[in-house]
């Protein structure tokens, strides 16, 4: 609560900048797409002629959104209140850049693959663009959570959404990669970039706020509530933006028990790896969702309701041994201090689903998709390469997404240490009242002690 | 905890001769409609004659109505939760009033909007608009929330519910106002009506409970899921009720940005006004969500995201500073004791709505909308009247809407002075003891001591 | 915390086998249906010609599918959360198990009804009635809670599942009847499994754990996230797997209004039965979903609105007054510990929508339905037997549920006390502190002490 921690300026600053900057670009490039346009929608007819209001894209994405707009917002930021003082940052800072990176990820993206003619084109599709784009902002977050100030946060969203979207433009539009639910460019990208900058941000004296870095039984519940609907909600994450008709169907059942399996497997290794047997909640929160994460490149294709299974079920042994034997090695020899454990949940099944994806690209066959083999693999479909070599450029991907990510992660760490951000001392970190007005705060203690005799009298009959 | 607050004949009296008197009604009134009807769905064919089941309209609305249906009983619910004492009665009375408003709306507007041959006809847009309805009279509830007992707020209901539906007839049907996110209809309505309630239900010495009237920790966070859920849901709201096609999608979009920009201008503004640079949570829970209110009226129109941000954004600077400045003066010198702050939040950007609404009409032109002028200014459409006639029957709209607020608050606020509804007395409003079975009363000193003991035994190893 | 109660070796060793064979033997005997197939959803055609997008059943069930699951897991999970010290194991058990019966329900619903040429095809209504049959697990899991281990619960739901897939193929395939929403299959099915097995598990001196066995301020809100999850989603659980249409429509417009009536009778009741005339949050989360329980086999017919609302009007009236007079009695004359009160949700609104569906089915008249009669009775639309006969059906079938469940419950009961699952003894009911690691404890009595006391000063200023 020193000077520099003091955001009196410094946030509205940022906050007003960013967000005219914001209203004037979207003022000079965005239009509305066709499909939201009054007039465009209009022009091709309504009816019997031409397309009906059936077909409008909204009907196919529109309930996929507002699900996935729930685990950005529910499920990401619910999901970190596990802390015991940090539940307004980490809901309320989870709000605030995930409301920023929505916005700024709309133009980045766009202007990297949605111009017309010099406007940037945006609908549903594009709104859960933006949604996923912020998704692996939040993972970054997890990384730092409770050792950054609002603005430093603001400062990595901006660089890390105009990374995800360079390297989202090379996998999907260069290279022509598949990764609809984002094994590579969401969760890889997002944790090995949030990991660089944690590790960059290295603290050595962290030790002094241990006793804020753990969980009571209140704030285990509250998480809980954000993983569970980051759980429920995958199948919907993956499908999203998959091809209408069979690829949606297909890829929100495979995350389905892809998850299902995945909470079997961690619910055994938690109790497993536990000296007495009990349960660890940092497992269930979230080594119960490597599923999801796992199954977000192959989800779309043939992998199965068997592969799906299998490949849930390794995800969740992998992010539990992660929890338990890699975290503590992480954070002693390479410095990395994980305040979420997002190479857990999202690192190392990240890296499985791509793998996954390759491998299962690279055994494709007009014989298993039949006529939905252009919808899944267009330039397989189109002969321009073959299935195995579709496994290779997926596999080529992955190294380029890792070093994008630890790449930009390692120079907006170092942007992030300049000392103007109003970071948090040693010993603040992991607690609110630096950046929150705390409730009961300027209440006297005569006032608060009568309450509470009245409440416990009440209380005792 | 008076005889007076006694509600073991009161409530259940009141409850059962309303529900009974709802069953007659609806027994003698109400009828499914076209889409939800066996045989009249089925009368004109089914497949490749006549209509096919995905046109039915519970395809296209009932997503959105689901949504809707989160925020009244989810977000209203659990925004007011931010009390310390009051969270069974935040979430429980907003269950019971809201279950009854909408039955009562779906006559109520029914009766002005939906006679066929002396039929109420009802399927989900209608139940959409008694979920609107409803939560039209939970922002009242906002207003009054702490200091009136359930039998009070179901008398409120009744009567806000029937003026709730002469306002929107004389606005939809008599004057064809556009108003699909009812920035007038509901916000503005709920908010003006709720503060003369609360104005006339004056308690000179409420600071009797004053120490009540704040939140503690857990209790924000619990607000946080109701203010997340709004914020998260308000797109399909303002969206749900618009025509079929782009006018959905559209809404839908220039909603999200103009929340996402609300949320940028509500942090930066809460640092900023505060003496020490911290963030408020009451403007966080609040504020950030009048972009979605301001957007209610011209989120179907083509604002385009770039004016719908510009919206966003001022609606949460005005928030702010009504939370900040404003509600001290309204309570000192007006007397109105408005516990969420309904006029920060629906109040005053349900005015912005307004404007903008009238503002975006009036300048409407075939150019821009096309052949979708049609959907949203039908009358201008059709040459009945100019785009800036309508801009100025948007704006008479605001006026009698105020009116009927204003009007209709004060004589229900008279009626509800009656001291028959057991209302609570000062120094145990913001209390839930005295209308809840509290946990833990039952149980001996001696009981809870022992298990208290127990557990910080095992808290402290 | 004794031997027999650690899971290190009974945990694992269970999840692990259990998904293993579930693996295999969704390798062996699944496969894509023909909507969630690449080739086979392209080999009838899309566009012009054969089938459109729009058309796959993705789009008409995945909105209700997702909304179901909320209900299952956060729903169910939360609702149980209401203990004070077993919010761990509502939230974390009910997860695990449902992970797992989903699993299994697939393989055991597919074995009996969805079998093609050997294989069981899957698809989005499949995953609906996967999660439909681990809601009847859950609903018995209500009955158990906090008195059975999870490798308990896991062998309770291999033989319910098993059982409960027996007894739909009896009454859905076998009988011809009509249980859309389940209030016979999923309700009263697992309502009355449960109870026979808490009765064969009875505890004599259970209430050594009493004093734990109750609620705190804090965990009652959060069982109200679940409670009011459950009955906002309600309309989608009955409706999710009507026919397409009218059907759904209607199905989720009847139970609408059935909830809403419900909550009124359950405010009502809930302050008469009161001494003073004080709200029982007990009967606020469970009575008030009793409409949606008791709507759920004739919500798909015509019982229109008004009959809905005596319905669920009527299931609140009985379920308040289940939970103050009968529960009482059941546990001291018959000895059965029901933790939930399942019998007064789920057991006997289940019996009563049973009832109404017979009745409603009795009635049923070609006049009423038209075309739709082939939708929602098709065997008295080929007039293969006539409305009274299937009114009969409907009534026999209650009996068969009821027989089912109550042997089936029998025998599994006295599996589960076979003395090798790690049951937890009488005085360590209901606490979390069994088979979690609870948050905290391993930090020294000092350093916590540290902690708090600067927390109070902060505090108090």
């Amino acid at each position: 609560m020193t000077d520099a921690t003091n955001m009196r300026l410094k946030l509205p600053i940022t906050c007003f900048i960013l967000e005219i900057i914001l209203i004037i670009l979207f003022g000079v490039l965005v239009e509305y797409d066709h499909d939201t346009d009054a007039r465009k929608w209009h022009e091709h007819g309504n009816g019997t002629h031409g397309h009906s209001d059936y077909e409008n894209d909204f009907y196919y994405r529109y309930p996929s959104f507002q699900d996935v707009h729930v685990m950005i917002f529910i499920g990401f930021g619910f999901l970190m209140t596990f802390l015991q003082r940090y539940g307004f940052g980490s809901v309320g800072f989870n709000f605030l850049i995930a409301a920023f990176a929505l916005q700024w990820a709309t133009l980045m993206q766009g202007f990297f693959h949605g111009m017309h003619g010099g406007k940037i084109h945006i609908g549903v599709e594009s709104m859960i663009n933006a949604d996923f784009c912020t998704g692996s902002v939040l993972i970054s977050f997890g990384a730092v959570l409770g050792k950054t100030s609002p603005v430093q946060l603001l400062i990595m969203a901006i660089f890390e959404v105009t990374l995800f979207a360079v390297n989202e433009y090379i996998l999907l539009t260069l290279l022509g990669t598949k990764d609809a639910g984002g094994s590579m460019t969401i969760h890889t990208f997002g944790a090995y970039f949030g990991l660089m900058v944690t590790r960059v941000l290295y603290r050595p004296t962290l030790e002094k706020s241990k006793h804020k870095n753990c969980s009571v039984y209140h704030s285990d519940l509250f998480a809980m509530i954000g993983a569970i609907y980051l759980w429920m909600f995958w199948p919907s994450f993956n499908s999203a933006i998959t091809e209408h008709g069979d690829d949606q169907h297909r890829t929100a059942m495979n995350t389905y028990y892809s998850l299902a399996a995945c909470t079997l497997s961690t619910f055994g290794m938690s109790a497993l790896t536990a000296h007495d047997g009990k349960l660890d909640m940092v497992h269930i929160q979230n080594a119960a969702l490597a599923g999801g994460v796992a199954a977000g490149t192959a989800g779309e294709m043939m992998l199965t309701p068997f592969g799906s299974m299998i490949v849930g079920f390794l995800a969740g042994i992998i992010s539990v041994l992660g929890f338990k034997y890699l975290s503590p090695v992480l954070e002693e020899k390479l410095k990395i201090q994980d305040t979420c454990g997002v190479h857990n949940l999202h690192g190392m099944p990240g890296i499985l689903g791509a793998i996954v994806g390759a491998v299962t690209s690279a055994v494709a066959t007009r014989d298993v998709y039949g006529g939905g083999l252009e919808d899944v693999f267009p330039l397989v479909a189109s002969e321009e390469r073959t299935a195995s070599y579709q496994g290779s450029v997926q596999a080529i991907s992955l190294a380029v997404t890792l070093g994008i990510a630890l790449l930009g992660g390692l120079i907006v760490g170092f942007i992030l240490k300049l000392p103007v951000f109003g970071s948090p001392n040693d010993t603040h970190c992991f607690e609110d009242g630096i950046y929150w007005e705390m409730p009961g705060e300027e209440e006297s203690h005569e006032e608060l002690t009568t309450v509470r005799t009245e409440e416990s009298e009440k209380l005792n009959g």
